[in-house]
């Protein structure tokens, strides 16, 4: 089908908790409408910090998707109104308690069925600067690797923020 | 904090449409519970498909996220009880009108917030069998590329399966 998709009326609550589900209306080119779930959640900002030794800082922590302890990059919702760099920064210190000298942005991609996009960014020249600051119900801890050892985790499935990371690597050249 | 998350009784059903939100009970390390809003959403299926030329074929589809038409891996989900292989190729026949002389398991990886993996697979020696075959309000046309410029769509955040894509392009060797 060629021609654009189209939003036919405001989306809709079907369910909210601690997500939201909407309901999409869409148009397709054919004139058919079909109704679409999405999941209305925040925007997400992920950061792979690089040290001023060159590491990389990761997070490890449970998750109740796999119910285990895992590997991820820093990182957590996007407030509203919130530059995507700051909430890096807020997310960086309070998970690891290291703070950067620089964060950029790398590019923000869209999920299909997700209302809002996931923020990746680079954080340069970082430093602890203090102790985590962990949410009531946080429970994770810093763990240091070099990005040889990050590339390894990666292929192996041991990193659940694994699009994240490989875009900052790449944007780094470090792939 | 030291120890296991344990879980505490059955999921239960929050909301259910197209997508299905449960609600998970675990019991923290130091004996607190807390409940989990979590997608219940069945796995999914991610191949990069080569052609017998050494090229990828991407799918070019409409999605509600970014209300714009966007690239992706083929892919789709994996029914009860389906090997992920069998599912990576229905899709890629399905979306693309290709098949594999091989497809191989990557990875998979677990996300935080869903209760069944994402798997990444490669599809080796693809051809051409027929037209796609495309579900009733699929609206996806295939698109072949060189490894070059998939590389290049990746870093600009063009593809909406970024992780799948660069697990597969690291396990190829095409990093």
């Amino acid at each position: 089908m060629d021609g654009a998709w189209e939003q036919v009326g405001p989306d809709r609550t079907a369910y909210q908790g601690f997500v939201r589900v909407i309901h999409r209306t869409l148009r397709l080119p054919d004139g058919r409408e079909a109704v679409w779930d999405m999941l209305d959640a925040p925007a997400t900002a992920t950061v792979l910090p690089l040290t001023v030794d060159g590491d990389v800082v990761l997070v490890r922590q449970f998750r109740a998707g796999p119910m285990a302890q895992v590997l991820s990059l820093p990182g957590g919702l996007v407030e509203e109104g919130e530059p995507p760099e700051a909430a890096a920064a807020r997310e960086l210190r309070e998970e690891t308690g290291y703070a950067a000298e620089l964060i950029e942005p790398v590019v923000a991609i869209h999920a299909n069925f997700r209302t809002r996009p996931s923020y990746t960014l680079v954080a340069r020249g970082c430093r602890v600067v203090g102790e985590p600051d962990l949410d009531d119900f946080e429970d994770c801890e810093p763990v240091v690797v070099s990005v040889a050892e990050l590339r390894r985790l990666l292929r192996r499935g041991e990193v659940v923020t694994a699009e994240q990371a490989y875009l900052a690597l790449d944007f780094l050249g470090l792939l």
